[in-house]
C-alpha cells in the first residue's frame, strides 16, 4: 500500500483502518480456497429536514452530518438564505435532523422526480435543470501542471479505494493540492459530502477543482456547476450531455485523465498549458486505480 | 475492436454502431491536438404508469419499451397478476406509457423513498427489502466452465462499452449462452431493461445468471432476488450488505471475476467445480474491461 508524506496537508483525508468503514467476509477464491476479505460496509441513512422525512440514503456512514448537508443543498431544499439551526445525527437511530429557522420549499420538490443516469434507481427532486439556466462559472484558469500533480497525490493517497474497493472518491482540491478527499459507495454521496463540508466552512468555490473517479454524466456536471465549482477532471469516462451541459455553463471539464493522458471537453481556452505532459510519469498498469465504466 | 462469431447466438446483443446511441465529440488531448470523439448519448425518458407519471430516468435510449416495464416490475408498481394492455413509446415527446387493465398500487410505493447505493442521486420507491422477507432462491447449481465461458464471450462481444466507454453492461446468460446483453448510462436501467425483456417474453428466471460490469451493491442483489435469478456475477467488488443478503436469499455471489480469477461470496455449496482456473486465459492487459469502482 503507497503511503504518502503528504496526506496531512489534507483538510479531511479518506480513514482506510477506521474500523466501522469496512467488515471482513469470507469467501473462496477461483481454486477453492478460502480467502478474508475487506469489504465495503453500506449503512443507511434517513435525512430529515426539520420534521419532513425525505429520503434514506445507502452510504458507507461516514460524515453523516456533511452528508445531510450536502444533500438539502444539492437538492436546491436548503437555499443561501436558510438559517441552519441544528444538524442532529443519532447513530442508533441511523439518521440525521437538519433543523432551520424558517419553513423550507422542500415540498416543491418533492413534487418532480427525475431518474438520473448514475447508476442507481436514481432520482432527482426538482427539475435537474433548474437553478441552472443563467448560470455562468468563473472563468478561472487551469494549469495542466496541477491537475497532474493531484492526479498524482491522489492516487497515491491510502483511501478505502485502495484498501477495499467497490466505493467512489471525490476530492476537493485547491491548485495543486487536494483538501477534503470524500468517498462513498455511492459516488454522489462523496460529492454531496464535500457540498455538506463546504457550506459548513464557508468556503469559497470559485478557486477550486473538484476531482472525481466516476464518469461525468449530466447530474455530475450540473452538481458541480450548482455547487459553483469551475473545474471537474476525472479518470473515467464522459456522457454527450455531460459535455453540452459544461459547454453551456463554463465548466472546464477534463475526462479520461490517467498517467500523462487527458482529454480537455470545454474550457481550452482556461488551460495554461505548462508542463510539457512527456515530463510527466505515467502510470504504472499495476497502480490500482481503475477510471470506472 | 474484437469481433466474435456467436453473436447472433444472442437474442439481444449491443448495437454499438447504431447512430442514436452515441455521438461525436469533439476536445483535445494532452498535447493540445484536436480530437474526435464517439461519446454515449443521455437522453430524458418519462415513464408513466396509466395516466400517473412516475419517473423521469436518463437513459442512452435504446429499448424504452422493456426499460419502462422492467422499471415498474422492479419497483413492485406492476405485479403479476397485471394485465398489460399497452406499452406506447412517443420518441418525440420522451414518454412510454404503460396500461393495465385495472388499477395498480404505485401510490403505496411512491411515499417512501430510499436512496441507493449505486451512484446517483438515488431513489428506491417502496421499501427496498420489501417483498425479500421470505425468498428462497432455487439451489441451482452454477458450473465454474460455464461461469469463466461467459465472461470470455461477453467481453468479447463488441459493445457500447468496447466502442464508447462511461456505460454499464448486463447480461442475461443461461448455462455458458449469453442471452441478452443490454448497456445503459445507469446501470440499473441495463437491469431494468432485461426485467422487461423477460416479462414481455415470459422468460424463467430460475434457470438464468445474470453478469453486471457493475458493483454488486445491497440494491443490485436484492432487484436480482427479487427477479427470481439464482445467480449473479460480477467483474467488480461489493458490499458487505451486498454479501449478507445473498447468503440470506441464497443467492449465488460471485464477485472480481476476471480471467482466472473470481471469489465466491455465497453459495460455494452450488459450484461445480468442474474445471481447472490454470487452463483458462487470463485476461490480457490491454484487454480495456475494467472492473467500476
Amino acid at each position: 500500500m503507497a503511503r504518502i508524506d503528504d496526506t496531512s496537508d489534507y483538510r479531511i483525508a479518506p480513514d482506510p483502518q477506521a474500523a466501522r468503514l469496512t467488515r471482513a467476509v469470507g469467501g473462496t477464491d477461483q481454486t477453492g480456497a478460502a480467502v478474508d476479505l475487506n469489504v465495503v460496509e453500506e449503512r443507511p441513512l434517513t435525512i430529515y429536514l426539520n420534521a419532513q422525512e425525505i429520503v434514506t440514503a445507502m452510504t458507507i456512514g461516514d460524515y453523516p452530518q456533511y452528508l445531510a448537508l450536502g444533500f438539502l443543498r444539492n437538492q436546491g431544499m436548503l437555499h443561501e438564505g436558510d438559517k441552519i439551526t441544528g444538524v442532529d445525527y443519532d447513530e442508533e437511530l441511523e439518521t440525521v435532523v437538519v433543523r432551520t429557522a424558517s419553513q423550507t420549499t422542500y415540498e416543491d420538490k418533492l413534487r418532480k422526480k427525475t431518474r438520473t443516469s448514475g447508476c442507481a434507481i436514481g432520482t432527482v427532486f426538482g427539475d435537474m435543470m433548474e437553478g441552472l439556466e443563467g448560470v455562468t462559472l468563473p472563468a478561472t484558469p487551469v494549469r495542466t501542471s496541477d491537475l497532474y500533480a493531484l492526479a498524482a497525490t491522489i492516487n497515491r493517497t491510502p483511501s478505502l479505494y485502495l484498501e477495499a474497493g467497490a466505493i467512489h472518491g471525490t476530492v476537493l482540491c485547491q491548485g495543486d493540492q487536494p483538501l477534503v478527499y470524500m468517498e462513498d459507495v455511492g459516488r454522489h454521496n462523496a460529492v454531496d459530502k464535500i457540498a455538506g463540508w463546504m457550506l459548513s466552512e464557508n468556503e469559497t468555490a470559485n478557486d477550486k477543482t473538484l476531482y472525481t473517479t466516476g464518469r461525468l454524466t449530466s447530474e455530475m456536471v450540473i452538481k458541480t456547476a450548482l455547487m459553483g465549482i469551475p473545474v471537474l477532471a476525472s479518470r473515467s469516462g464522459f456522457t454527450a450531455w455531460g459535455v453540452e451541459i459544461a459547454q453551456q455553463v463554463g465548466l472546464t471539464l477534463i475526462g479520461r485523465m490517467k498517467g500523462q493522458r487527458f482529454v480537455c471537453l470545454a474550457g481550452e481556452e482556461r488551460l495554461i498549458r505548462d508542463i510539457d505532459p512527456a515530463q510527466v510519469a505515467d502510470e504504472p498498469r499495476k497502480s490500482g486505480r481503475k477510471g470506472s465504466a
